[in-house]
């Protein structure tokens, strides 16, 4: 990075975990803040034997640390490789070149293919600090990214993953826009899928803004966290899996942004685009349906936003030689009855046992999309695939690939309910007429889901529900005391979140 | 902010200094971290007293804490008034309502005066973390704020900070649009219009990405962090005074902003604006002038971009009451023969001085602005401006002012050289053709300006000078060997900085 070396300070382990961040200890009064006039926030090339990262400065003022003596936070440790005791050497940061991409992004400027591949390599490799990290997803926020440079983004998302290789020809995926509570039909569609003798390798996200992802869910009856290796062997022996991508960094540009998009709340265009096929590509995909719920306080609020995405997700998609459908859902209200990791297991397990009263609307929706699927592959005609995954369903066989998964991926365990919970009320007899499903997230993300898995909502009153005074519309469940409050808090300052006429 | 209080910790001062942003510190094993599910960047609402910060968490694995301590970051014990062994408790954050208005920007929407006042209200109260405040500046940036936005960001910030009242009904102020290294000429500009009996208290800012600001050079002359009290002694006695505007927290929220902008290496045209009038009113200012270097490799690249920042100027002065004039001059080079604060300082006092071969085109720009500043008050007719002003530089009643000045402000000192420089030579004869002010620039804060105030360049070269293979085109100046080193290493691989033909 450059080749000026200044003296050296000896590692304390500090123990400091900062989550991504490098964040670099030294007093203030030690040779090479004095010599080198580092203050609080520069940015400094730590080195060590061929190891080097680019660190925020933190200075010390106190006997944390000794005059030779530098501490790392525990992620900036861990990328050096070293340990208490071990030798630092420091040299100032030369201007990060993809830095003035990102400004230029700022400035509203077109950014090429390669523009994206220096700034995601650099990303990848932790030289951005979280504040660039921050203004570089701003600047790609809202409709600032021209299809050209989604494409070039996920191109770039690409190139700096791993790939999987499959010994077969056709690779099924699918992949749900989120913004709709318990919208949890991937379990359910890999099961049909799978056991229709079709390979769908399934590598989910845990939630980014929502109560919970499909990887969250699943892990509450299975272990997720599976590298490349064991993924394989689950599917070639049961033709599909469900677990979380990250494990084996298929993209991990993609983990770094929304680790920082997560903090921020946010999830725009382009950025959804590129990291949702990204990760398709990665996985080895060759053919996709994309389920698009439209709802006003879904995530995709009108049919013209689902209908602009669905251009962009299939221009990309055929610029990278992916095979892409869509399907617009309906997107006016929580799918099913959990909200929440835990709460939403328990509905999928409902639809696949074929519980006499499992939630409808998730069992029709995991149907359209495994039909879907199952036409798509060429393997069933057109117009055949709803009745063939129905079918595939109420046999019990998709129940069987489910738990036969399960006990691959490391074994099944039943999802369980939270300790603590609230009853909300209905305080008028009515019927109700519409749902705030971004407050109604917004409670069980108080109540700490996805953290707490066995957090989140059993939700009671869909539209169009006759209640009564006094009814229970809603059960908040929390593992700890204080989330429970506060999600309580929440929801008794907006009562607006179901509308009762 | 919240009612929901959970146990308490001790405080434990570790000194860590983190800049601007509030950090805790807690044992990832403490109770509180257990009983409340706080994982590494949870924000938490931290409270001392009637006290509380937002703070975000770093979770410690070691020693350094007890399982009953926690530590703050030394901007978040200040902020909260604690010492060692003082009582804090801990509550959820509340969803921070502005940051919604932070992510409609993101999305591009237009925000209100009403929605700017409460995001710059949250920040000037700590409650943003660094990410969310680079997502504030980025959604900003570039041409994103319509004239309505950048009047109600200028409002906000406004709102926010001190007003100084004077007992003058005139109150002169000028500004220069950044991006012209050594273009000093606010305190030549001052000691010239104080010397004519007119009120110029100036309040300079420090470089935001430039070598040096007025602030950062006039204190290599004279104190500068003076405090609302002592810059209105020093006004009544001498008419004016050119001192630092972020001591007197003219707008605390613009200072906060900087210091992100800053590490971000933007300047973007509507916070330009907001910040720039937003501290004229604060400093009682009622008419200004703004001048404006316009040159392919200045802040301000065309004609075009400069009538646009003249148009904001005057629209968003007009709707807060401030009178702004503005110059357009011309930005091809830099002025005079300094860049950083030492040695531009040395400039203006060659100016000051009458010295034979002091800077012509430094002294030639600010007798043009303040013969500009004469006339705009009205005691000098319109076209007698610029030879009054010559005339009082020449006589030394400005020499005479700006001693007075320093004298008032602490006392004055002469600007040192620094200990490490090293000549850079002509590789052949030509003439000078073109100057990068950009690159040039950076050499300069590599070499340690604006942070070493002695580090800088001394320029030698103007455009159409002719020079001799092995002539000296500049020298660099630095106080560390390894800022030297590191400003030779980018000179070095960035061969066209100077163009000789």
């Amino acid at each position: 990075m450059n080749n000026h070396y200044s003296h050296i300070l000896r590692v304390k382990n500090i123990g400091i975990d900062t989550y991504r961040e490098n964040i670099i200890y030294m007093r203030a009064d030690c040779h090479i803040c004095q010599s080198e006039g580092f203050t609080a926030l520069t940015r400094i090339v730590v080195h060590f034997k061929e190891k080097s990262v680019i660190a925020t400065l933190n200075v010390v003022h106190s006997e944390l640390l000794s005059h030779d003596q530098a501490g790392l936070s525990m992620e900036a440790m861990k990328r050096l490789g070293v340990e208490e005791g071990d030798y630092l050497s420091f040299s100032h940061l030369k201007h990060l070149h993809s830095l003035g991409y990102v400004r230029a992004k700022m400035f509203h400027k077109e950014l090429s293919e390669q523009d994206f591949n220096e700034i995601i390599a650099d990303i990848v490799a932790g030289r951005y600090s979280n504040i660039e990290l921050a203004a570089f997803i701003s600047a790609c926020s809202g409709s600032s990214l021209s299809l050209k440079e989604i494409t070039g983004l996920t191109k770039a998302m690409i190139a700096t993953g791993q790939k999987i290789e499959w010994n077969h020809e056709m690779i099924l995926d699918k992949h749900c826009v989120g913004g709709l509570p318990g919208n949890r039909t991937t379990p359910i569609v890999v099961s049909i899928v799978a056991a229709a003798g079709l390979i769908i390798p399934k590598t989910s996200s845990r939630a980014i803004t929502s109560p919970a992802g499909t990887a969250d869910t699943m892990e509450t009856m299975a272990p997720v966290n599976l590298g490349l290796d064991e993924i394989k062997q689950v599917v070639e022996k049961e033709n599909g899996c469900i677990v979380w991508g990250g494990a084996v960094k298929l993209s991990p540009a993609d983990d770094i942004l929304i680790s920082v998009e997560k903090s921020l709340d946010v999830d725009s265009e382009g950025q959804m685009v590129a990291s949702v096929l990204s990760k398709k590509i990665a996985a080895g995909s060759t053919h996709v349906i994309i389920d698009i719920p439209v709802g006003e306080t879904a995530k995709v609020r009108s049919q013209e936003e689902a209908l602009k995405l669905q251009y962009y997700f299939k221009a990309v998609g055929e610029a990278i030689g992916l095979h892409v459908e869509i399907i617009i859902t309906d997107g006016k209200q929580p799918v099913g009855k959990g909200i929440g990791p835990s709460l939403e297991a328990m509905d999928v397990l409902a639809v696949l046992q074929n519980v006499p009263g499992c939630p409808k609307d998730l069992k029709e929706r995991a149907v359209q999309l495994a039909g879907a699927l199952l036409e798509l592959s060429g393997k069933y005609p057109k117009g055949s695939g709803n009745k063939e995954a129905l079918s595939i369903l109420e046999t019990g066989k998709a129940w069987e690939k489910f738990q036969a998964i399960c006990q691959k991926q490391g074994g099944f365990k039943k999802p369980q309910y939270a300790n603590y919970k609230h009853d909300v009320l209905s305080e008028k007899e009515g019927i109700v007429r519409a749902i705030d499903n971004r407050k109604l997230a917004r409670v069980a993300k108080l109540a700490g889901a996805p953290k707490s898995p066995s957090a989140g909502i059993l939700f009671l009153a869909p539209l169009g529900k006759k209640v009564t005074k006094g009814q229970v519309l809603y059960v908040i469940y929390a593992e700890a005391e204080g989330e429970l409050e506060y999600a309580i808090d929440f929801m008794k300052s907006n009562n607006n979140i179901i509308s009762i006429e």
